[in-house]
């Protein structure tokens, strides 16, 4: 049996109007012969007004009614989009969690799904069935609601996807796709037709707005090849698949941006095994997120330098940690607000000699400094000066020809 | 273990604070160390609101996904009393109709409650948990989400009690009580403090406004005593229970009115077997409701005249009705719009003789006359013309010294 997953999220569902759009989309699918199983996220703004009831009940409201609360939001779009269909003569029907079961560990408002029991939906798809899945809950072994948490209805599609083993899950939301760069940043911004899962993981900022990585790195786990679209328009949207899957690659895929960074340098560091640990171990108990780190090679073999990247809102934090930490032993300590990291990511640079010099050279021209190196297999990226990065970015765009149709 | 039902309708849980209010209700029971079973209702005005959205979905809106949309009303208020309880120190949680499970027939919209699982539950109160169940909804044997008909919450909390043999029920409302006849039509209406299960049933609209004839005979049938009172004040309400526990009788309980109603005569219908039925069948199939019905005795053994009473909302169908159906026979057809029916009741005028007579005697000296005539065991119940009805209320409250405090 081939399943197709096809999950709307909020925005989708946000309106009387939108669900019946949807159940129009589901009947196109349905008339081209597709197995279907569709997840529904809550209709928009519902979810935000149960998490404001329960801030007005409880400053700690209990997580485990915090699950039980939330989780009508997604009830209520299923039996809308469920009740749609019958009402355009299908057979379809909403499925609560508990009723698959979908089983998920018993962390609640955080839980992860680890079973979907499959025998009552495959025989209810035998039977010519619609089945609406409730995303982002399940139930823990305590037969208690859970919600899950990063990734939330997408999890459930891709994991409901991985269980039934679908040929695809199509995930409809508010935007078209991927896009080359954040086309709120660049007009000439570009929908990506097709990507790997790794490409998606590295564009991070740029890609969690359709996906969270949670998701997309189940999906890679699985090889469940993901289409994003939009509701709103009947236009082609982004493929996430795997490498292999994709011929005439760009060598570079996409440009993402982040903003409010802030560089932190540590001068005069002993070089010893344990150092860099000494330093970002108070931090990451602090909730304090480091994004790039780079240690420059130690020139007598005794002291080193080392550098690296925060959000400019936990520089203070960072500061006060690093100062009244008498494990950290440095000569000065220099912060850098306004700093902004720049990416090019493509599968492409594999095989594609000469991309780093290509970079550099084209920041080099726009006369920008590079203040940051760092690499990994399918990404370069630098911090420069939050001021140039428009500059950079549009002069990137244009050098990897990503203005061009792809 | 001594369990009391504690049930909660809409309007008591209508708003955070009120929510708030009833944690502090339900708080005040557990000190007195009651083992308790909470039932909510939907917060007022959510029900209404997810209707009002399915009937937008579809004029035909699915009754199986009806349940599973309308339900989500419970859940969420259970969740929110939950939480504030956990708030407040205590030990709680909701209980979802399919955790416990409350076990219902099948028919979707209108289902009946046919078992409830206490295993779970009792081994929850023997923790010291209070269990805050979902109202008004089950699950059938084919796991689906049921909601019950006519008494809704009431109907679930009358049948926790009768499972786990509560020794009250206590059913929370917006009214404080049952009144010896209706506070807006007459000032001096006084709360009645207890009243039989049969007064209660026979109190008809006026009982009605506090709980619905269903759940009161349930009540009835399973001798479970139910005190109805006020979220919004501390006063004591009405205990509703077995004759045998009503000490210090009043004559009358209360005095219950209908208005709208049209009177219906048929003169000169022949007097043989089967005449009546073949009268009010086709009425009772046009969903036609006959409240009072009177059959005069026949004078010359071959005639007699039949009068009954309608709403009047359904008198033209009525007339159409009589009209179109050959198997009526009759000489002449007289209807009456705007006739009232009044009614005293109470378990006294079994051991008291000349109720009767008194509440005529009332009446002729007001010189208000009175069109038909209808008694049982605790109910006499009269016609009147409409225009009299506020006298003849002021009178007969009088009368039966309603207006003392009771």
């Amino acid at each position: 049996m081939k399943i197709v997953i096809l999950k709307f999220g909020g925005t989708s569902v946000g309106s009387i109007e939108r669900i019946k759009n949807v159940a129009k989309i589901i009947n196109a699918y349905h008339k081209k012969r597709y197995k279907l199983i569709v997840v529904s996220s809550a209709m928009s703004g519902v979810t935000n007004d149960l998490i404001s009831k329960s801030k007005q009940i409880s400053d700690n409201f209990s997580s485990s009614e915090y699950d039980v609360l939330v989780s009508t939001g997604e009830q209520v779009a299923c039996s809308l989009i469920a009740a749609r269909l019958i009402h355009l003569g299908l057979k379809s029907r909403s499925w609560l969690s508990w009723q698959i079961p979908i089983m998920t560990t018993s962390l609640h408002k955080n839980a992860k799904i680890n079973a979907i029991y499959k025998r009552k939906i495959l025989n209810y798809l035998k039977k010519g069935g619609i089945p609406i899945v409730t995303g982002f809950q399940g139930v823990n072994e305590n037969e208690r609601v859970t919600t899950i948490g990063r990734g939330g209805s997408d999890a459930s599609a891709i994991m409901l996807a991985k269980f039934f083993k679908a040929e695809r899950c199509v995930i409809y939301t508010d935007v078209e796709g991927v896009y080359t760069t954040d086309p709120n940043k660049l007009k000439k911004a570009k929908k990506i037709k097709v990507i790997s899962y790794e490409e998606m993981l590295e564009m991070a900022s740029l890609g969690a707005k359709v996906m969270q990585p949670v998701s997309i790195q189940d999906a890679r786990l699985n090889r469940i090849d993901i289409e994003v679209k939009s509701t709103f328009t009947k236009k082609s949207g982004t493929l996430i698949t795997k490498r292999s899957n994709i011929i005439n690659n760009k060598i570079i895929t996409g440009i993402s941006l982040t903003q409010n960074d802030s560089k932190i340098s540590l001068i005069g560091v002993k070089d010893k095994p344990g150092v860099a640990a000494s330093i970002f171990k108070p931090l990451s108990k602090n909730l304090v997120n480091v994004d790039m780190v780079v240690q420059n090679i130690s020139a007598n073999g005794k002291e080193t330098d080392l550098t690296f990247t925060i959000k400019t809102e936990d520089l203070n934090k960072t500061k006060k940690i690093i100062q009244s930490n008498k494990n950290i032993k440095f000569r000065k300590l220099i912060l850098k607000k306004n700093v902004s990291k720049i990416s090019v990511i493509g599968v492409g640079m594999i095989t594609t000699p000469g991309v780093t010099f290509r970079m550099f050279q084209t920041l080099a021209n726009k006369k920008i400094n590079i203040q940051v190196i760092s690499t990994s297999e399918i990404k370069i990226s630098v911090l420069i000066d939050k001021r140039d990065t428009k500059k950079a970015l549009i002069a990137l765009h244009k050098e990897f020809k990503l203005h061009n149709k792809r």
